[in-house]
């Protein structure tokens, strides 16, 4: 299979590169006039996850903007609780909620293993639908929320301040939270892996709560779950790898240990420096994300200097350029950026150190 | 004057202390039913804060019932943006909001300096009635948010989950924001100078919402200003030091900055190895914090394996104990806490290593 751009994929082999790819968390999304008229037809976010040519539709509206050097698959972590039986549903403002959250070791002894083919056959269909109209121009990423993200929501019902339930559950009955997430883990890497088959080239897994445990129950119940869907991924597909990365918010302390997990890659938020999260874990893994999405809320300027200074962290001091770089924010792009904002982050990516 | 137990402010200086002190966040709090009894009798949260004879006596409740090595002042964060004009109110359920949030330069210019003996006077009152009555008994720690967190509400008008508004001003109008930031300072810095006149022995500083930041902004928003606030405090009162602790929540990436700025005591979250911060800033600096506010959801063996955990860190490798420890949770303790498990981690820490 010809694939014209291979940037993305080269950089997390940490390979020499054309130029340093990007793209942009929640790069489909409402700061998109043309996202917003879709999501608007479609009359709910969720139906727009679940028909796979709008969620194929909106995954391409932002590649046909910005010369990005990615997809990403179009769709929300919370599906695959959803298709364990929990009950997904949105409420406008509030954000996700479950019908059925888990309460009790009856409610983790009803859990199955999920049929990711017949359960979440629409993300099949978005996938190969997507890759079908790519035509080889970019890779498509394939992701899901990581077995403790996805945990938090199953346990507190929703988004949650404090986490109260999931850490009263950790604390006083640590056996029980185990079996849900060793659970969990195995649909989530059955879910990725069908994503792999159906054509995902490159998977992220998002571990956006694993940032408010201790080190050690970050390890033990966060990591570890990331780790083994890791070693059950299809490594090699079409005869190329499928490179992984890890996103774990507010994990700077911890970079050495997500490198010991065999990921390729490992996303940044913006709370390090780019230069010591290569001196820590450079040498091992390729790097991705690190700029404040908020950032794009400064006069243009600042974003160009912003993104030299990012790039600039993987020049060498003799002037050669260090591989293992994926440019991307921190976090997901706010609904309230203005788009051109993202034209001038790109332009500045593309045009790269000025010299 | 005399006072009974010196250990908090002995190990604020890392000198030898009879026993690691310990304290807890919000100790005076809705965990404890004597306190929900006072506050459903006042009828609101503000008129505790706001009503000396009130504040003072649920700044005691916690001292009547646990072995405690100090008392904090009941107070709240946004008193003083509320004693700058900002109207400060509470909806149950939301959390506090302002009925005049900063939305513009005019906003900003608007803003003058507070008398904190006028406009704070309930506080002082409150300072100077808690020291009457813990008779020497342990010391009171006075306290102010930090100027970036306190500009966080007074701009979003609330809590926040983004922090989009802030975060849009501080990109594109860098200048203004200071310009707030250096107004709150000043108020913050006269509060609390105010506070130490009234008699409080010890300042703690809360940076609730540093740890959104980038490195940079971090220094350049944040721990400048409360860098600034810590040389204007009155070092000396009552012929004692009065020391000076800094927390910011998820900051561990940048401890080294924070033991800069010449702060007495660095309060941690639970994100980071006490031996890793000991082994980073130990030397320069004396450690707060550390445990998780939801292990005191665990049975009582854990929660004492917990303590002793943290306490080990201070123990040299020749069995020596290292001084420069306060023990205390990472942050607030949750109002769903039994009292009893409280009872179990003051006993533990003053129980000590098991050898």
């Amino acid at each position: 299979m010809v694939l014209e751009n291979e940037n993305y994929l080269s950089a997390l082999q940490r390979q020499p590169v054309k130029r340093t790819p990007i793209w942009i968390m929640r790069q489909a999304g409402r700061y998109l006039p043309e996202y917003r008229k879709v999501r608007a037809e479609a009359g709910s976010f969720l139906t727009l996850c679940k028909t796979p040519e709008l969620a194929c539709k909106v995954t391409l509206q932002p590649l046909q903007r910005f010369d990005l050097d990615a997809a990403i698959l179009f769709s929300d972590i919370l599906t695959v609780p959803d298709a364990m039986g929990l009950g997904l549903y949105f409420v406008e403002g509030e954000g996700p909620k479950f019908k059925h959250p888990i309460q009790s070791k009856k409610d983790v002894d009803k859990l199955g293993l999920v049929d990711p083919e017949i359960s979440l056959d629409y993300v099949m269909d978005a996938v190969r639908l997507t890759r079908r109209e790519l035509q080889g121009s970019v890779p498509l990423i394939g992701f899901a929320g990581s077995p403790w993200t996805l945990t938090t929501y199953m346990i507190e019902g929703g988004s949650s301040k404090n986490f109260s339930r999931i850490k009263q559950m950790m604390y006083s009955d640590p056996q029980l939270l185990h079996q849900l997430l060793d659970k969990v883990s195995q649909n989530v890497l059955a879910y990725l892996n069908a994503q792999i088959k159906a054509g995902a080239q490159s998977i992220m897994i998002f571990d956006t709560w694993g940032g408010i445990l201790t080190p050690d129950a970050y390890q033990d119940f966060s990591l570890n779950y990331m780790h083994k869907i890791i070693e059950g991924l299809i490594k090699v597909n079409e005869d190329r790898k499928v490179p992984v990365t890890l996103f774990t918010k507010n994990a700077g302390l911890w970079l050495e240990k997500i490198a010991q997990t065999g990921c390729d890659g490992i996303g940044l938020d913006w709370t390090i420096d780019m230069s010591e999260a290569i001196a820590r874990v450079g040498d091992k893994v390729c790097l991705q994300g690190n700029m404040d999405p908020s950032l794009l809320y400064a006069p243009n300027q600042r974003i160009t200097q912003e993104a030299e200074k990012i790039l600039s962290a993987f020049v060498n001091k003799d002037g050669s350029q260090r591989s293992g770089h994926v440019f991307n924010l921190g976090h997901g792009i706010h609904p309230q950026i203005d788009p051109e904002k993202v034209e001038v982050l790109v332009n500045a990516v593309h045009k790269g150190v000025r010299s």
